[in-house]
């Protein structure tokens, strides 16, 4: 049966599941600029409610961008796809893929309870949805040391507990939910910056 | 005069198909998310007319990413691609292409019985576009067995007779034909699992 | 001064010209759905009004695929891509990228003289433009025989004077445009059929 | 402790950054059609209010094309990408993201002050951002003499200038902004043209 399966039997290259998400992140990435509206009129007043929606899409694009760099990195380090990688994948497409809905919604009533919180779960669902590809990637390819390249990772860990601690507090104040996740953003670009000086 | 011609003569690698194919489908994938439109006000009651709107986005971005998934597998068998394979191929891309509209009908009327039946429709042209491409493939791929590869193929089969049915039973009630995109769906998820442990 | 300019003067590689016009086309061929709005109403009937709207994107998904199709054979000749052909090349995306917006004014007044002219302009570009691009690809990649390569380009010389019959006719009835166009993307497929078992 | 980050300590290749950037830069070419909407009615007059829009969109498209152009040529140059270079990068799509929303802007009100002065902020902060990415990218490939590639280049000097000039000038009168735009889109275009007969 081996013999009559070569292409399903192979460990698919790691090429084409990086241009998919490359793809779909690109997309959803550019997508929410489609939130960003013209203003109905044309003075500067108008622009005024377009603020917030700018500042919730800084927020996404940046949020997005970490992910898009650390999934190049997680695979750069990758040498063998599996069904399970590719699904965990795709779950994680998924999740990210509902960021520019969560980001309209936001932009649009930024003083409210429900978006703010919204943003944390689909944030957390994203978060679990990246832990889970890691330990499915860990899981086959542990012989090329996978898991010595990833570490502890102790960002992984900590940034789904503050998107959950950030859900709960929407309800005390939405802001508070914002200053959250602008901080999970520092967290992760942070170290990026100094590998570059590395 | 065939020399020429030499780039029309020479196959096509599958490179640029490939790519092309990627880029589709990761647009379409991502453009679905444009029909989860923030809702109105910004109350927990206002997520719920967006809740069949999920339900039906999670099942489309399901179908096509079973959809890349095989045609991943698919492409990385074929050695040959000739004018009759680029054809099938953006046959089968041109019906996965009207999943979004299909979605945004179902998500907006979930109980409606035409919604339903053209969902199927639409997912029972992608199922027969995919069998002619992989009857084409296999007709210029003979020499290197990727009729071995490929087997008997009976999820390929079963899924176009049990879409057909879903269109059918839409008019009894279309939660039957749900149901069944669910089951065809699930068919093809978990032998792509099994293969990850494989 | 050619030796401070090493990566100026040096040929650029077809690679990313392609990655990038695939991206753009695949955009191009999927946004085109976004016009496939859901009807209205959930019943059969109010299925009518899509139909033309359905007709002119099956249009347009075929015009793009032969672009498409066309423009991945042309680059897999040429070896040498200068400024020129690079910007050549963006023409012919610009002109393409108005596709959408022609197709979705057709499917909204199909039965109208001008929108079935603008579709004629549009596609008459998008042909000059082509033309343009292959005397371009021709006069940089003399050296590699792509002249021979080409041929006589009929089908290139025809189309663009069909088109501008189809724009004059569309003023006596628009319904002779959409033949003519019909005809103009049978003539490209047919060849391309040929080939696949030439 | 290098030795258990492989992969974060090893230079990440241009590939993936250069596929990522072209999806986006695809995107943002092509989603500034969808303000392309069709008119409403079906008539010639029904296309004047198209017109700012279509002068708009050309100026728009051959702006990101500009940066495209000069993106690629660049990557082509660079040998080493660190995660300054990466979010250097990320920065610049970030700028050239909002294009599509201010050209939606300056169609709709082409004969008002801030749409016009609001697009050279964005044309102007993505000039600055490519200025940055520029040295990051110096300062990580020294040894490679890409800064003897580069040279003085004043282009990407006076572009910012003049994009400044152009926002005040904005208040003035629109019309001087929007020739400010076309004339800094000829000095890019003009050497690309000149490079391709060199």
């Amino acid at each position: 049966m081996k013999k009559l399966l070569p292409f399903l039997e192979e460990d698919i290259t790691t090429d084409r599941l990086e241009a998919f998400s490359d793809g779909v992140l690109a997309v959803v990435i550019t997508i929410m600029v489609l939130e960003l509206k013209p203003p109905q009129g044309a003075s500067a007043e108008d622009l005024t409610p377009v603020i917030p929606i700018l500042l919730a899409y800084i927020l996404s694009f940046v949020f997005i961008a970490i992910y898009w760099n650390n999934h190049h990195q997680l695979f750069h380090a990758t040498k063998r796809v599996t069904g399970g990688v590719m699904w965990a994948n795709l779950h994680l497409l998924f999740w990210l893929s509902l960021i520019p809905a969560a980001t309209a919604w936001v932009g649009e009533h930024p003083a409210n309870h429900w978006p703010a919180a919204l943003y944390g779960i689909v944030a957390f669902g994203a978060a679990i949805a990246y832990f889970i590809l890691l330990r499915v990637i860990i899981r086959s390819n542990l012989d090329v040391g996978i898991h010595l390249a990833i570490g502890r990772d102790m960002k992984g860990k900590i940034s789904p507990v503050l998107y959950l601690l950030a859900v709960i507090l929407a309800f005390v104040n939405p802001m508070i939910s914002y200053a959250i996740y602008a901080l999970v953003a520092a967290i992760w670009i942070v170290p990026d910056r100094r590998l570059a000086k590395g």
